[in-house]
């Protein structure tokens, strides 16, 4: 099918490193001429090409390579600045919000409470060089937390507050990988169009008791992670 | 927006049991009339109920209410049968082909070997309930396995096969989980749409004494599994 064939002679430029990530790819009219198709057929390999994390579009500013992905594994680290630094990357965060609310249903489920208990929730979105890849929201237990919101959210990582005030440290994590797609305020935070795939990283969160503390849902541009693991395997 | 409206009616009428898993949804036209809107409408609804994993479309069937997905803990087996067993799902596997071949160029890097090595491929489509959900792809280093395409790889696991025949077992894996979306065999094999979304999972698997003795690929409907797992954090 042609639309493969011209998929496939993006992806070789890519590969060759005739178009750099984070270029911006010409209008659509433009290489549509250029690969001498129409519009439609052009769509379609631009959309194979997204589906396969090659390029992203912005609302409103086209379509761009991709840069590579993050590699995350959920069995190291808990850190996304230092997973970034530790790759090269040049993260940023930025706290949208911390209040304490009456539990959503998810959250209820995840942290195993009672309708109606109180919870804080605290959102953020996470940038790599300036592009934002991650819309994370934490829910988290108040009682081990007493006075939380009142502390500098925006300055420094939860996993640093926890340890510093509180001498609490993440020890075991549950974590569910699954696919989605961006909708709404998360889509909009992301520059990205609603509807756009996307990974869904939930986790719960125990400490060094055993005890369960907070969880956290992620929202990935679904070009910007890859999980990777090293696991030795039980007999 | 109407179609968010729309899919999160559909949404609830799938979490309190009116629609059940498998149940076949009614034409987009009795439905657009139901919801009283448009069918462009619909399909946005219906789309994104496809991009959450609620529902699924067969080439020309129609459209499906997703099951559950499969649990998958890439740390604790690799036996898709035994796996689908413990969750009470029926496993099927179709050998499509097993020979031998020179290395493709994506086999040559994940098992570390020479342009035109000689290599196994094994192709099976994988299924739960008579529906087709993971394109499985091993590339296997031949020196360790003598005679393997002699074998009935039809008949038994290729974990049961390595063990019993060779003496191997896994013990180590690397896994790397991504996003992409289903292509030409790849698609057809799994009864979906070009360009329906996909999870790949890519594994390279060590036996008993560290050494690389094949690598898989996998193409997931995405609907059809969700990666769980536990890990007790390093400090």
């Amino acid at each position: 099918m042609q639309y493969v064939k011209i998929k496939d002679a993006i992806v070789e430029q890519i590969e060759s490193g005739m178009l750099s990530p984070r270029q911006k790819l010409p209008a659509e009219r433009k290489l549509a001429e250029s690969f001498d198709t129409t519009r439609v057929t052009l769509r379609e390999a631009l959309s194979l090409l997204e589906a396969e994390g090659r390029i992203y579009r912005e609302d409103r500013r086209g379509w761009f390579i991709s840069p590579e992905p993050l590699r995350y594994d959920p069995t190291q680290t808990l850190n996304f600045t230092n997973m970034a630094i530790a790759q090269n990357r040049q993260p940023r965060t930025d706290l949208l919000s911390a209040k304490g609310i009456l539990t959503t249903k998810q959250a209820a489920q995840l942290l195993e409470l009672q309708a109606f208990s109180d919870i804080y929730r605290v959102d953020r979105v996470r940038y790599l060089e300036e592009r934002p890849v991650v819309f994370v929201t934490n829910f988290i237990r108040p009682e081990k937390f007493a006075g939380l919101l009142d502390l500098d959210l925006a300055g420094a990582s939860l996993t640093d507050i926890y340890r510093e005030k509180y001498g609490v440290v993440y020890a075991k994590v549950k974590y569910r990988v699954t696919t989605t797609s961006l909708l709404g305020d998360v889509a909009q935070a992301l520059r990205a169009t609603s509807g756009t795939p996307a990974m869904m990283v939930e986790r719960i969160n125990y400490n060094q008791h055993g005890e369960l503390i907070d969880c956290d849902i992620e929202y990935w541009r679904h070009d910007a992670i890859s999980i990777e693991s090293i696991a030795q395997l039980e007999r």
